[in-house]
């Protein structure tokens, strides 16, 4: 492909996208692609001479696009949302077309000091206290893998890196039972070992019990255990719930222990000075993670990682080979020692464009209007009779079940996941589920750029309709 | 921003991309850039207001560029390649334009089967043998610490994951002298610990001595540790060294030990038919890892990373929190157990662009093409008086040195390092340094994708043009 056609199609895929985002609301949110079907519409073997890649185009559209699930449809609300926007799509565009690898200062000083400043505007409106450091990290899952090796070293005095096994003996994690996968993950990863994994009880409203995390803490040390390191979520996967960082950190400090935040999702909400309590208390905290990738208008990936003590950072991180030393070391960071990853793009970009584009007021406008349909339709769900709300809803994502009398547990449970399964196919939304108590539940997490009152309200009357007729028939 | 907002400055943009791309051989390699001169253009904090995409645009153009080391210049020859292209570039706006999280097949069944597809692509054109299963993942760091987590499962029986540490003492990784800093890195992360990675030494020619690694094993057996892993380096990063594999893997048999190819830069020469040769004895590794990001004109990242038994890398990252569960779990791969991150995005896109819009003989020749460069300049470099080849040349990379007649070794140091700072400075090219047996040493890297002759000639130039200088100042 030469610049001649790179133009013409790059202009016609741009035209493409917008049109894409502004009409996929016709779209079946969840793809009906069934096994199989799209890896048969695709060669085995690869072209030996080049295509025009306006044929390339036309078959991702015949071909490709049917197997794909709109994240960015406004009635998508499962998971949680992994929103984009116009200036983050083009800071993408731009940082590939760069192609600047930013894993030292002078491989790319602006990837470098655009990082600094955009993670600098995104403390400032959270509002997270003096002395937080960051950088873009790929996603939580990873931030939280290196919150947790940080952890080690810092309780080992870098000696689990330097011996291994032999000083990690006993080194205790903790996290409530909600908490998210990625942390037994990470810990897996890390060497920590599932046992060493301690499940905290959780509160009424799913939140880490902090008198259950004292007493977890106070038998491990009766027992010879060495804590190590709490994981607080504020904004649980499941329901949103917010762990108790008041209660938590003192805890911590009294035993030396790292507090790592996994704000994920819910941590974009605490730039509303109406929500901003949810990150109380994170002044106790040794690391921080939120997601602008999920619910700040940033395409994925782009997650934004704070540290307290960068040189424990660094230290935990640093290799030094020969060839990525350069004269500037000692002046400037180089982010190659903040993660797991040496290589790192230009995602600051697209950060700045969207924190530019749109500016902070608008982006606490979008984020409460999110805020205010997930509690509308919280509304809905606890007036409707058969109906019932599963959690509290702090933020953005409601649990609810079809809870109709008379049925019991096993039968509640099945009508719910007949009910997800009916809703997803037909098409107008796509919702996914948790279990809370073992029970079966429904979530709608509201986070897309593009959803309005309307998608909200279609939502639900999906939700009653395809419940209507689901109960119809097992009567 | 709305829709014809972004088609306006979309397409605008994709112009200011090809002009980019086109001219950049005119701007000097190596941002120029001083500490904190790229900050110091940016406002510590974020608009309240937002702004329009011309104005933001027009900033990156004045303000950011001149802090961007251009990795795409047809004269940047450091590190190693990270090179990208026009249908790369689409590829990558697409994938933002769609914003689609690959985590599970169900979030897009395309994403996981385009991925599989062009992941099988990529094996066909290594000639892989068969029986190996890959996915993408960012980069072969990421890639090598999941190769080692496998491998210490695989030892352990699982017991790594389950019990931690008291599972895992005195396992013991094996790499040469010359392996990446990842597998430290990784090494680190994953809890075995410095001094359980066993630096094998090398033969002459840079690359893994058989013999001695048979003999670490031997000491660790004998001394009661358990070996768990070799990690066999085919193009190291100093000097492309191709370490055997056909000794090696009768070696990992023998033991049970697990082995983890990173070919992550060279691996994309083995598509060249009179290189094929790297990848022989390939058939007894366990994974493998190569970076089309570096030299297969797909930008960054796209790592492709490969194992034989994919049953045992799920069983060893798998997690299974409720709210990811689907219907279709049983039928069809959901790629979040195959690496670090859950959130993955649908980097399949670029791959397929790349690979279509080329077609496999164009990518050989351009592969090809750059091996040639790479040797005429080793050429240059043994012919001239004054200067030396410190290292073979089998792939892309020159090691070299000015090394005129009646210097001592620290002089010689000296002179290098500053040759390599003067000719960055200058602006020509860009090329970096490492170290072999302690000498500075320069390295040349050819694979960008609009490198030619003339480029690798203006490279020659302009280092004997500033050693004449330098000498001449020394003298």
């Amino acid at each position: 492909m030469d610049a001649a056609e790179f133009r013409r199609e790059g202009h016609q895929l741009i035209d493409w996208i917008a049109e894409y985002l502004e009409t996929n609301e016709d779209l079946p949110v969840m793809s009906r692609s069934q096994p199989g079907e799209i890896a048969a519409t695709v060669p085995t073997s690869p072209p030996e001479q080049g295509e025009p890649m306006a044929r390339i185009l036309a078959d991702f559209q015949r071909d490709i696009l049917p197997g794909v699930t709109h994240w960015n449809h406004p009635r998508f609300f499962a998971y949680f949302p992994a929103n984009n926007s116009y200036p983050s799509i083009l800071g993408e565009l731009l940082s590939a077309g760069l192609g600047v690898n930013a894993m030292l200062w002078q491989t790319s000083p602006a990837a470098t000091e655009l990082e600094q400043r955009v993670i600098g505007w995104l403390a400032e409106m959270l509002r997270l206290p003096p002395g937080f450091h960051g950088c873009i990290q790929d996603t939580a899952s990873t931030a939280t893998l290196t919150a947790l090796v940080c952890a080690r070293e810092r309780t080992t005095g870098f000696a689990g890196n330097a011996t291994g096994p032999a000083a990690t003996l006993g080194l205790r994690i903790y996290a409530s039972r909600e908490a998210h996968s990625s942390v037994v993950k990470g810990a897996r990863l890390a060497g920590f070992g599932d046992e060493n994994i301690v499940p905290v009880d959780v509160t009424a409203d799913w939140a880490l019990d902090p008198d259950h995390l004292r007493r977890c803490i106070a038998d491990d040390l009766a027992a010879g255990r060495r804590p190590c390191c709490v994981v607080a979520t504020v904004g649980t996967t499941s329901t949103t719930a917010i762990d108790p960082l008041p209660a938590i950190g003192p805890v911590c400090a009294e035993h030396g222990l790292w507090l790592h935040v996994d704000a994920a999702l819910a941590g974009t909400a605490a730039i509303l000075p109406e929500l901003r309590w949810i990150l109380d208390g994170v002044e106790h905290a040794d690391s921080l993670v939120f997601n602008p990738h999920k619910w700040l208008l940033t395409n994925f990936d782009c997650s934004a990682w704070y540290v307290k003590d960068p040189a424990h950072l660094e230290r935990t991180l640093a290799i030094d080979p020969a060839y990525l030393r350069t004269d500037q070391d000692p002046h400037v960071r180089n982010f190659r020692d903040w993660g797991v990853p040496l290589g790192r793009r230009f995602r600051a970009l697209k950060l700045w464009f969207v924190l530019r584009s749109y500016g902070t007021r608008r982006l606490r406008d979008i984020i409460a209007g999110h805020v205010a349909l997930a509690r509308q339709f919280a509304g809905w769900v606890e007036q409707t009779p058969g109906w019932e709300l599963a959690a509290p809803v702090p933020v953005n994502t409601v649990c609810f079940r079809l809870a109709p009398a008379g049925r019991d547990a096993a039968v509640r449970d099945r009508l719910n996941t007949r009910l997800r399964d009916r809703v997803n196919h037909e098409g107008t939304i796509y919702v996914t589920m948790t279990e809370l108590d073992g029970a079966a539940t429904l979530r709608l997490a509201v986070g897309q750029r593009a959803t309005e009152r309307r998608h909200v309200e279609d939502a639900w009357a999906v939700l009653q309709r395809e419940a209507d007729r689901l109960l119809g028939e097992v009567v």
